[in-house]
């Protein structure tokens, strides 16, 4: 009975869980098709990755002609390569009938919002400052500077709260897990994400 | 975190299962605080009903200057008597700490909305119209003239799916519960139901 696929994107400070969050989330019977996007990128292909699955490999110029052509809903360079999301690869998937998931920092979330491709925006939120650096000092795999390189970018991350749609609190998670499906399956009962089509033929209205 | 209570409003027609929704809905722990409001009344007290737990019972005089002030978020005449959702019932179960739940005709919630009250406006549908008619017959309760009738309400009901924020198709109960619960929580988790001192003070962003 929907429109069209949505996209949701999640974004999070290091250390706030969204990675397990997300992951959970796409695997949960309960939440039906939800698809993690393959992004495009101009790295080589590293042993064991496969065309398609883990990444789309391009040369640079191809990424250049996607992207000058608008193609991409949000892209980046990491240690000098190229990576995007392109909005054929969201189109392919909805219209296979799934829904998106797109697992991005706030820079990207703000690009994916000014590209207008539209999309449901989630932030997750330790429960504390106290909390994030006692969860980014357990790891025992960062020394203190980059521990404190982290908790800083974490405060400008989360700076950006303004820009989501929901906020939700990864104090326990599975009530995150359970909150953040609530939000996926609120947003396809939504209005303006049912077809009124289906409406109007199945009620005769 | 949340800044103040949540209003939800649930219409349906007559035989998509929704008071049998929101009873469940009000009455699941993994929904929480979700409370049936109190409405005021002209109608006698009948036995065994309890002023301020079944209604606030009225005057006529009582019930038309809370209405005149502006003081029901909706109101209708039944059967000649007086019914009335009222601003400070509501205000009482935010103050609580609850959300309200408001199970009420499209006519009601067109009042609501209309009151700049805010809320969150849920539609119900049944699967079909087909099932809607086998619903009513199953009941055995209604002469053939009384179900083409609540037919007809039902389809002059359903045309007013637009007025709504969230359709559910109550195609199977525990579902339709499901996405009901979702709604409630997600609304909960909306970035304008968030108090942003909250996200300030927790952060020092």
């Amino acid at each position: 009975m929907n429109k069209k696929g949505l996209l949701f994107i999640v974004s999070a400070p290091s250390g706030a869980g969204k990675t397990t969050l997300c992951k959970e989330l796409a695997s949960s019977p309960a939440v039906g098709s939800l698809r993690h996007s393959v992004s495009h990128t101009t790295r080589g292909k590293r042993p064991g990755e496969m065309e398609g699955e883990h990444y789309y490999f391009v040369s640079e110029d191809k990424f250049a002609a996607i992207r000058d052509s608008g193609g991409f809903v949000e892209w980046a360079k990491v240690h000098g390569n190229l990576y995007g999301t392109s909005r054929a690869e969201l189109e392919r998937i909805f219209a296979g009938g799934g829904d998106v998931i797109l697992d991005i920092d706030t820079q990207g979330a703000a690009k994916v919002r000014e590209s207008g491709t539209g999309g449901v925006f989630i932030f997750i939120l330790p429960p504390s400052m106290q909390e994030l650096e006692k969860r980014l000092r357990s790891r025992n795999s960062d020394d203190e500077d980059e521990i404190r390189r982290r908790l800083a970018r974490a405060v400008e991350e989360i700076k950006s709260f303004g820009m989501y749609d929901y906020i939700i609190v990864n104090d326990n998670m599975l009530k995150a897990l359970d909150e953040l499906a609530a939000v996926v399956k609120a947003e396809r009962r939504k209005l303006q994400n049912v077809d009124p089509e289906w409406i109007t033929k199945n009620f005769g209205v």
